[in-house]
């Protein structure tokens, strides 16, 4: 029977310092993208234990700006598996450490990672062992957007 | 009558170096992103003569991997204007400089972004001007996707 | 009866990239001591509510060597609180993400923070809520440890 | 009878972020010349097909202060071919995305770039071909440039 | 009988940028400790005439803030060497470059730093060579504090 | 009778990390003139006790290529004083710090720094105090290349 691994989650937090700035004085808008991208592909190499490719990214939202000094948590969790890529759910959240405040959702994001082997070509990863519904529900969405990204390709 | 804009184009590029790499030694995904972040920034600010904010970012993919060295260009579009908005297709070429071969397309995506007053609200931006048949189908299709964006939050 | 603060506890994590290194190829230690600085920041600024400033580090050991492609995370949690010092004991922890090893303790430290007012002058910190035995060892320790600084500082 | 090749051109361009800005708030000159420093290497790579080296800068010039935010296009050209050598003019221009003012001239130097054979030896580069009686002059031109440089070295 | 050698003494110096920030608009505590640490290599790797890595931290005091724009002069000097580990003495001192005054002292530490072979395992370094009475006081003053940190790790 | 100021020097030295690399691996040559930029403009800042731009730059000469792992020094000096600008001889001694070998002379290049008042407009600067004929014939030189680019300047 085929190997089966359960849902990686990471989580990579820091604060955001005024080298990170853009000309409005904000937090660049490219450094958030790059920390998801970074926590996105942390938890496909946890996943697929070898390296792995962005291959795409879809429906990246901002809900929120996110101010220099502010405590930014992203969390990475796989949602969906295929063949060789992983999809990874992606949110960012922000916290204002002097406040009483909860952290506040400001981003998400869908990355799409493709493990490479050693030669850099896409290699087989272990299907995702599903435990619940909601883990199933969750699941059935990546496929669907898995597909229609397929799909869309295929119409170019 | 309400005053009308070309189609502002705006191309940035630069070499990319080892500071950019990521683990595995090819340029990280996320410098990329930020380097499209900030085309599609420069071109919103030219087209609506003020500051803006990225929204949301969708279809980016990966066609190619970037290596160190490579001459990166990107490329950034108005594609379609709505109220407040302004989204801008984003391309990526790069090209080894020490090879005859011409540049390759590596990543492509749509960036929504909005014009901000000097009080950081959303502000209203000039109507597109459309002056070829090619200039309006990407019109109505960027429209499409705009509609299909606000769509999909309603359902949430 | 004062206000009292239960133990702040914060952990930021991220991947170590290759901007990050020595001149041997491993991860700078500067790179190391920068982000448990950011640390022990985030943590007494979220106790005190407020601006803080590095006053001094002790007994920053370096357990294990940290490698390029490392997940790092770095823990930092109040261990004593004085009347405008907070004393944040830090620890790294690194984890090869392609492999099933567990995290590895990588280096420890104490980091004294002084909590400042707007006008950047000293400001008392709320004292600080024990509920277990083993609180109240840690604090009596980091009492120990800050008093054994102020009674070296007047040798000198 | 020997290849020729036409002059190289390339412009690369971004946005002055503020962790380029030096103590007065304005973009560090050394950013600048860091920037110019790659066209020119980038000019001559694709010129001699081949690893290069920078041996010398001249007559750079500031002509106006560049602020952050502000677009920056530097663009170098080959000026003069030697034995192993290429000069290459380099300028900057600087726009205000936000105005509707042309670009203005912001900088220019000539960078003398060394070509490299694999073991970091000086290799000969082909001879540039010249069409028009403008590129005779600046050829012509930088020859005079080329040959003042190598009688002061002589004297010292 | 065995080579002896003097104790090595090196100076770095910067000029802060705005880059090295922290959220407050002073000099990130973390800079300045990657300064230090730096400095500290640079004296152990010219000492050890080989590849060294930073064991221990100590006494690291802040004992004034250091702005942006200010001159920064990190000074190292052997104290004390054992077996395969030397201590540095590391001192930081800052500087107003528009004003008459002084440089002032504004961080101390001892860094402990052991010498590693090609392997990357610790080897022996040579033993220190004294001459002055003062001399002779910081290195038992070395070998107070390396015996100390020795016995506090055994209690562990 | 009119104030006169000795001949500003200053030291500043780094050790060369692999992020300041270029793409054949040595050090970037845009980051060493980033640092003589940043040591020419601390001198000239000393010197008029004030704000500085860089006005120019000539005669950069790269004798030898710098490693990554090296010792920079970078030293600036005044040769030639203006009524507003001072002209900042700049040098470069790279030290391979496992080798016997002395410091070797990597570059140099004369940088000229205009003062600035509080308004970013030129301001007088004091007249140099020349005590030696060494002194003066340093003077004299820089006199010379201080007029040879008024002369260029005005045939443009």
């Amino acid at each position: 029977m085929e190997k089966t691994y359960k849902r990686t989650k990471l989580t990579m937090s820091q604060v955001m310092l005024p080298n990170q700035a853009n000309v409005a004085g904000n937090v660049h808008g490219g450094e958030i993208m790059k920390l998801m991208d970074s926590t996105a592909g942390a938890v496909a190499i946890k996943y697929s234990r070898g390296n792995v490719v962005t291959a795409r990214v879809d429906e990246l939202e901002f809900h929120s700006p996110i101010f220099v000094g502010a405590m930014v948590t992203c969390t990475g969790v796989i949602a969906y598996v295929g063949k060789t890529s992983m999809e990874v759910a992606v949110t960012v959240d922000v916290e204002d450490l002097e406040s009483d405040e909860p952290p506040k959702r400001a981003l998400s994001a869908y990355f799409t990672m493709v493990a490479l082997d050693k030669m850099g070509k896409p290699k087989r990863v272990s299907r995702l062992e599903i435990e619940t519904e909601e883990e199933e529900r969750l699941f059935q969405e990546g496929k669907r957007r898995h597909e229609s990204y397929k799909a869309k390709k295929k119409k170019k």
